[in-house]
């Protein structure tokens, strides 16, 4: 569902990740998770593209859930991964960094460096808003499991992990389904609560055939994986040899990969003063991310036979709910100006030196 | 202040909850428990009703007074009752499930089918802004106990139950004085606010001498009363019976009897498209818990000498928190979708969830 | 950028103060601190009479400046002299109390006593919204320490006090930095937003030469400096003598000492119907503490070779997150009555009787 600036000669860092991969005797993890981490984001432009272009051609319907379910595929792979190996640490910091990133980093900058070149930008507030309280009952849902976990852990009458697992999964299912309910209402009954930002996108898709979109579809995402193990499986080392947590790595490295094509779109676009779109595209993301994402790396991760559940550390819970709140203030008006774009900038560097100072906590409250 | 369906037929129950209570030797708890819970919904309604009748007797400011005390009748009688037995966990979790049964279960169900009728529903904001500033104002007064209670229990020079009692003893005043100058502004200074809903409502009252509307209103609350009574007293069995705990009883089930007769009159009112009546119903029986019934019983709790403080569970004060917050966000627009019943409801079955599996704790904190 | 009434009468005090305080043997210090507190509300007066004075003389832009650093000399100044005494309690006690105090003591006697005489007031809320997100990302960067004491105390690798300064001082830099921006956006970019307080204000000032204002400024920060030194020497047996807390004097009586000069403009604004200047006075005032003098007392404190970090109670954080919660919802639709007063007030109530309670802590969670 969204048009982007050529991230293309970043593909350049594909073929040298594989090097360093492959390479005999391995050279420096490091490198090999830098030149991964950017080799991700050119190819989840092409994620998107085919997604888009193949949307375009299923009809509007399955092509709004196609868009909507690929939107977040890189994103989607990376944590899939890092859960396969069983860092759930890093798969919850990643969904916590994606929706902080998208609110805070993207929305940030599109409203600053928009707002310094347009005194004031418009955007539609009514779809802003449905989005926005889908996004408050989302941090309600994801703060439950902690309040469960500090209540029940005090309990006299005793408590498990098998609780803990089935209220999340309880949780994961209730958000599934109004994920589906959110995507009739916006793509069906209230299309028009939308439709500024639907109408500038649809001229924007690439002119692909179905069986060209597919396989595109099909490469990018192997692509996409590969370079995901890679990034996930040299987060340690790294982790290791720069003094950082594996938190940090998750809320602010994994997730602003994950999420770059969309950043960079949504900023061009308030550039050029269709703060409509950074807004649609910015909310949009984080929206599939709790309400999407979330629920199905729960439901993977049954299929991985790791159950995850979703309780979140003290930090992340606060991450998220602080950065929603301030979204809900800041979208209230439907008009946007730069100090708008430093507050919530402020926001994500306080929220980040947080995480950054955040001792190893290797699970949340136990 | 409402006027109602009729569930007069529900009425059957009341000699069966009799018969099952004084047959000799007792028959199932658990049916006695499900018969006085039904049979309280149709007699609840007579009280509201008689209540009108006599409000539109006594003239204009009483009559509003009368309304506003009685509104929650139901409600009351249960609660004081279980408060008799020194059941508190009781009380406070029917006060909970109150407001969020209000909030989100009421007007969830109102906003969704009132919605799949009608694209767009719109209601007086102004009235609904005011009402919800004071609910706020009360999930913060009902916070303060529980802050207090964290930060008191760590201090190096003690503290006493007593401070706590005495704690939520000024709250409850405070609360009381405000429930007043709310009326005030509601029924006096500002009436205008609120009139659309007041206009609609004027015609509906039933025309009964005060006579007959006080005979009525004495031999309904009779009938509730020995219903809660039987109510309360198989609380226990049934709880052991069904393995549910306490909290869940109350928050859920308790909330839902009391309250279930503004519940069928917000839903019918959205369905006939007045959904200013459906929101001052919700919002307006939450605001008279939060203000009137809570602090109510903690002044009753002094009278049966078991008094009773205010200091609500983690998982209580944040599902109050949660959906007072969420409905801000909603009813800042003054108009409604079904979206929005989705996103109200979704909060209230997460939060059942938690309440679900969350095990029993005696007392919240200690 | 503030008129004020004549509190000069009050000026009594300050010869009252000296002479109780150099009076051989000394007298009681109680009388001390009443004299000192009611001797510091005048002179606090003319501080900023010399302010507005002085930034009439050196043209807008600096003026701004002027009047955004001096807006809470004394303030400023009585934290400093705690803080050089190493109270910092009573230092983080008079930020939580100036802040809560402006948003609820100020702003809700405004809308009160402006209620009780105009059925509506009216003022510009596009410059109130700017200043209200600012405040709440004030809120969530206040809230931070806590969120990692919390977490950090439980981690296993362990966690040092250090670390906490470190955290408590990037967030101070931080703040400041936004401060910057949000003077440059209401003194420059968007001075529009804030006009109609701005000029209502302009007429206002005293017409002194630049050499007096200087003069004027330098003789009542001394003299409030003074008084000061008083107060927070007699805060220790003062308190012992009522049997209050540290907190309970920082929060409410600190606070009102320091905030008093602004307090009454702010009312005699509202009933004066210029609501706009009210709450311009009472959200820029909690404005200028949370993000100016707040971080300068940070970076104080390592003058002082006492690094001081953010670290507030618990109760200190909910009631300035709660204070500042309300404050949105009461300000986001541009129009004021007497129950929107009352609210403010309540809520006001019920942390002082929280504060009352609250046993002594020495340090917040350690």
């Amino acid at each position: 569902m969204k048009f982007r600036p050529s991230l293309d000669w970043l593909l350049i860092f594909v073929p040298i990740a594989m090097v360093l991969r492959f390479w005999p005797g391995g050279i420096s993890p490091t490198a090999l998770f830098v030149c991964s981490a950017i080799g991700i984001i050119p190819v989840a432009g092409w994620i998107g593209r085919a997604t888009e272009a193949l949307a375009a051609r299923v009809g509007e319907g399955l092509g709004g859930l196609l868009n909507a379910t690929f939107g977040n595929a890189a994103e989607l792979i990376i944590a899939g991964i890092a859960l396969s190996k069983g860092l759930t640490g890093v798969v919850k910091a990643s969904i916590t960094g994606s929706i902080i990133g998208n609110v805070l980093l993207v929305l940030g900058l599109s409203m600053l460096l928009g707002g310094t070149k347009y005194k004031e930008q418009k955007f539609n507030r009514t779809g802003a808003r449905t989005s926005t309280i889908s996004l408050s009952l989302a941090a309600i849902a994801l703060i439950i499991p902690t309040v469960f976990h500090l209540t029940a852990s005090t309990s006299p009458s005793g408590w498990t992990p098998l609780m803990e697992q089935k209220l999340s999964l309880a949780i994961a299912v209730v958000l599934f389904l109004t994920y589906f309910c959110v995507l009739w209402f916006s793509l069906r009954t209230h299309k028009h609560y939308f439709q500024s930002a639907e109408g500038a996108l649809e001229e924007a898709g690439e002119h692909w055939s179905r069986a060209k979109a597919i396989a595109i579809l099909i490469i990018a995402t192997t692509f996409v994986a590969a370079l995901s193990e890679f990034l996930v499986g040299t987060i340690e080392s790294v982790r290791a040899s720069f003094g950082i947590t594996e938190v940090f790595v998750g809320v602010i490295v994994v997730a602003i990969v994950g999420n770059a094509a969309e950043h960079s779109t949504a900023i061009i676009m308030a550039m050029k003063n269709k703060m409509d779109l950074s807004v649609g595209i910015a909310i949009g993301s984080s929206l599939q991310i709790a309400l999407f994402v979330a629920p199905v790396l729960v439901f993977l991760s049954y299929a991985f036979g790791r159950p995850m559940d979703l309780e979140f550390s003290l930090p992340e819970v606060f991450a998220v709910t602080a950065s929603i709140y301030i979204l809900f203030q800041i979208s209230g008006d439907g008009e946007t100006n730069w100090i708008e774009g430093i507050q919530l900038l402020s926001v994500y560097v306080i929220l980040g030196v947080l995480f950054f100072f955040l001792p190893e906590t290797h699970s949340p409250a136990h």
